[in-house]
């Protein structure tokens, strides 16, 4: 099969090539499936995995890419009840999906509606879905557990808020928590403020010239966020226990700007009662990312098919075209997934 | 009635005297239930409420004292069906416990058998339980759900593993575990060491000689202890970090070293994908509260009643003394509880 290689096994963009006679993913094992990927998404991990830099789970295949939509092209077993061959799906992968075909755990499976013709998610930008919105879903649902207390928590900061997953999140957030739930969301730019205030009603801060923990202390009487999701690592660590209401939780979901904090407050976590949890997606377990899949499917697939949740997409490229697709995402100038087709026959306007 | 109150408000502990005209506490609202003590405990958080050092509940009355046992000499309303009059109990309070009658709420109030001769634990031992056991099953029940997750926990650290706390925290995590988990604890002598081994099967570690991460990594296969409960704060935080285990939990009760850690690597949090939880107990509501009461009824009075578990007791003064078992706590050479019996007619023999 045809799939996206890096010389030597790491480098820059440029290193990006599509090799021609790659083996096709094997053996199937029992309950996974060979998917024809019709199209992949990009991930900035994919650019860290490029680069040599990722620490890979160690089941991991060499080819990158961690979500795609695709036609089910063989099974294992094949007489499963959930899935058969030609069944339009997309899902969230290892690896491998920089390629025309991609064994998968069928638990990771979710089914497009290929045939119905109210649906609002095209089959190109099912493929950017899983990653993030499984990652929002995590961190709202399955770590902070708002469906569950939404009594509770009034309150939510999404840092990022203007990426993929803050999207997503906040779009969650306003889902379970109401209309009167206060959203906050922390971006870099007035620009970012604007749009993303025009996509997801919420208040949107720019970091580089207003102090998210006095904005929230005093939107919220003093009360602070009763969630906080955080990707900044060390520079919000201490922000984030400051800004927290008493009871909330911190998710970490990454470190952009490193790792090493450098003075906490470690009394201000008793105060407060907070709860801080470290997570990831990828180095979990099948059967782990099959529980965030089943939340996604039940709180946020229906509106994504239905047009009622967004996923923006920024751009659609051929795969063919992968070393300008992977320059454009260090560009950071995206706002939205990043898309790649596989398939010729896939129109690529999404 | 008589109470022990504070010379000018706060002071030493030469500022503390028995006071012959205190007011009964009063008026009995709902759901609460005048006690005459015949004894009460003492605890750290007490010196430091004599000093004016602890940030107290806004609900609290300014008698100290937060455990106790006695005899309920009241009801409100008066045909409470788990209640009457007579009933020996001990419980937890905001305050008051230092006195000869004091106001509590019924749901943190726990029948004692007065009546069984097979029971273990005295009626003067079981004014020093609530503190301790509500604040172990706190940690490792509610907070680390050890009993929701024991096929996964296998490896616990107890830091102040001789503290009240740590004994009865111990105790807990063998009878739900079982024989086969590691237990380790955190102790300041090498007699601390033997004694707490001799109490509870477990792997004490001198922290004034030994390395705890060093410890207990080696004694795990770098594994490392799934769920930890610290009492010190910021001299701790990075080295839990360090020790725990995978998905693990630490939960922080308490800031015996300080609350400024420095250089924390919060890229382990996230790599470990730990939860780290401050949590306190007496600033929590009564409904809180009870819900652990409801845990430690089920998983520790019947073991504490029986003798399976013990609750040591260090030293058994009259009220009247005050002073010298105010003294006597702050020499830090007791290990177990001190009680002070209010009632004459007890033996202050435990």
């Amino acid at each position: 099969m045809k799939a996206i290689v890096i010389k030597n096994g790491r480098g820059d963009a440029d290193s990006l090539f599509i090799s021609d006679s790659e083996p096709l993913p094997e053996p199937l094992t029992a309950g996974t499936a060979l998917v024809k990927v019709s199209a992949f998404a990009l991930n900035r991990m994919d650019i860290l995995q490029r680069e040599g830099l990722y620490p890979l789970p160690p089941h991991a295949p060499s080819i990158l890419g961690v979500e795609f939509s695709g036609v089910v092209e063989a099974l294992f077993p094949s007489d499963m009840s959930q899935f058969a061959v030609g069944d339009a799906v997309f899902g969230l992968a290892v690896g491998g999906a920089y390629a025309q075909f991609i064994k998968c755990d069928i638990r990771l499976l979710t089914k497009y509606p290929a045939h119905d013709p109210k649906i609002e998610l095209s089959f190109l930008a099912a493929a950017g879905v899983p990653e993030v919105w499984y990652t929002a879903t995590q961190a709202l649902l399955y770590i902070a557990e708002i469906h569950k207390n939404s009594n509770n928590v009034k309150n939510i900061l999404i840092h990022a808020g203007a990426s993929g997953v803050g999207i997503a999140a906040l779009q969650i957030a306003r889902s379970v928590l109401g209309p009167d739930a206060k959203l906050f969301a922390t971006v870099g730019s007035d620009k970012k403020v604007k749009a993303l205030q025009e996509l997801v009603p919420c208040t949107a801060i720019n970091y580089n010239t207003q102090s998210f923990v006095d904005e929230i202390l005093k939107a919220t009487d003093n009360k602070g966020a009763d969630v906080i999701v955080d990707f900044i690592g060390q520079a919000y660590f201490q922000k984030n226990i400051d800004t927290v209401a008493l009871d909330g939780r911190i998710v970490m979901l990454s470190l952009m700007s490193g790792a090493i904090a450098e003075k906490v407050n470690v009394g201000t976590i008793l105060r407060k009662r907070c709860r801080i949890e470290g997570s990831t997606l990828r180095s979990r377990s099948v059967s782990y990312q099959s529980e965030i899949k089943k939340l996604f499917e039940e709180y946020s697939l229906p509106k994504l098919l239905q047009g009622k949740f967004v996923n923006p997409v920024d751009s659609v490229f051929k795969y063919t075209d992968i070393i300008k697709a992977h320059k454009y995402m260090e560009s950071n100038v995206s706002m939205g997934k990043i898309i790649c087709v596989v398939d010729d026959t896939l129109q690529t306007a999404a």
